[in-house]
């Protein structure tokens, strides 16, 4: 069984099947950090892949985008825990015909990541292959750790920065340019260190990262807590290029960017009287915590059924 | 430029050329462990992706073993620097459409590896894709780790149990069912842990696992010490069907052996009176450091060169 239970979806439906196979051998799982006590702190620790042909194509990001891009999935999940990262380990596996420039270029990526919140490229591990694999393992300190669960009736919910990176990939799917801004969204993500370390001193009650999509991730939230989600999408800070990308889907814009698992922004629940000043990063406010379960999305009060990314449906 | 110089190959190029290009962004590079100061004691990491198709093959090893000996990696990195394994992260990328349980039965594998030696899972990602791919990222503690570098002029070489795993291989390759002996040592590596914490304990000056096949890791812990290994072949203890695939290979059994890249023991250097008694592993001396640089192996007096497995060679 879980720790910190998920919400609906093959992906975790699958990862709730190894929960329940290994029970005692697997005691912590479910959010997104492991969490070990050492001397009055924690360490915080978490594992992500990043595979071409499933998260990135390699004509339409650099090397040192996809090496930055794969860091930051990882640092964004200590930033979902209020961690300060130490660093990253990373297993490369590259087609055994590549230039040996290729690794250099992608983990010049990674460490320019790990360099801008204070972590260095701690160890690695390189392997020949068929495609280009980038898998990131990140280590990091906090001294209250923010977790999953924890959200309370009457809590708001907020989300740092803006929403929407996946506008560039729609365009590029379509076959276009993305414009800039949301290219650059989309390619340098910036971990949000600063602010989650700030939230989890701020009161916040429970936090995590919006790497699959704010539906999903809302979801988790809710089954983490075991409470319910509103979240009033027009509300939505949206980020470049997601209201252009958007209308050429047919789609509003919140409910794009609801859908998106390409952001690294954080998800939080606050006491109803809201932050203090001085967050380091936007803050906007998008819902509330009510009783009950699950996520509820609505657009101008209609209730929208949005499904975020899953990689087994 | 690495914190430890590796062996000669073009797969360490490769990492010679990511260090160098990283400079300070990566300071810690080359060793079987990432090793941080934490309180006194030693937090060490590692990280390791196993392949399909690279690392192992369906039709060879069930789930479960893929996953034990992917696990089996990463502890063994832990037990070639004297630690205390906490547990294992692990990110898996299976084909979409593999039905929910293959990852149940990988993880089997992976838990019932860290339970062994009191490891547990901390925490994984789950990713669809078009290969298996299990990247297992390990953490444990030393109270005084063992390093690549530190053997001196003087000090014997010896190995723990016995080596030649690759047997099994080679019977697969050449279509042939492997001996059980040889297929157990293959599919369920035991990591040294005991060992290489008992040998920390017990005056070793320097440490390193036997993943890529002894000529390779000698000749590694030679470039990291500053000094040459002698090695003399014959003296090596050989695993159950070494003997007989080496003889259909056409190649002396301690060659065949020592061109392997599946074995999880320890090489590690002690001063000149040898292990003091009580070791939880068969220790055998093979060879001495000598005053130089690189690893000379010899079998019955006369020089063989002799390469390990290398992903770029």
């Amino acid at each position: 069984v879980l720790a910190t239970p998920l919400g609906p979806g093959p992906e975790f439906d699958r990862i709730r099947a190894i929960a329940e196979a290994l029970g005692a051998d697997a005691p912590g799982l479910g959010d997104d950090c492991a969490l070990l006590e050492v001397g009055g702190r924690w360490l915080a620790l978490s594992i992500d892949a990043a595979v071409e042909g499933v998260h990135f194509r390699r004509d339409w990001l650099t090397l040192e985008e996809i090496g930055w891009r794969a860091a930051a999935g990882g640092l964004s999940d200590l930033a979902a825990v209020g961690a300060e990262p130490a660093g990253a380990l990373v297993a490369l596996t590259v087609p055994r015909s590549s230039p040996p420039g290729q690794e250099v270029a992608l983990m010049r990526g990674v460490a320019a990541a790990c360099r801008t919140v204070g972590g260095q490229v701690l160890g690695g591990d390189l392997t020949g292959g068929d495609g280009l694999v980038v898998t990131v393992s990140v280590v990091g300190w906090a001294e209250r750790p923010l977790r999953r669960r924890g959200a309370r009736p009457g809590d708001g919910v907020w989300v740092t920065g803006t929403l929407g990176a996946r506008a560039a990939l729609a365009a590029w799917s379509a076959g276009r340019a993305p414009l800039p801004g949301s290219r650059a969204a989309f390619a340098r993500p910036e971990p949000r260190i600063a602010a989650g370390r700030w939230l989890a001193g701020a009161g916040a009650t429970a936090m995590i990262d919006l790497s699959d999509g704010l539906a999903g991730d809302a979801a988790h939230l809710a089954s983490a807590g075991g409470v319910g989600l509103e979240i009033e999408l027009e509300r939505l800070p949206l980020g470049a290029g997601v209201a252009e990308e958007a209308a050429a889907a047919g789609e509003p814009a919140p409910a794009f960017a609801a859908r998106g698992g390409e952001d690294y922004e954080l998800l939080v629940t606050l006491p109803p009287g809201g932050p203090p000043g001085g967050s380091p990063a936007p803050l906007t406010r998008i819902g509330t915590v009510v009783p009950g379960s699950g996520a509820r999305l609505t657009l101008d009060g209609r209730p929208l059924a949005l499904r975020s990314f899953d990689h087994f449906a």
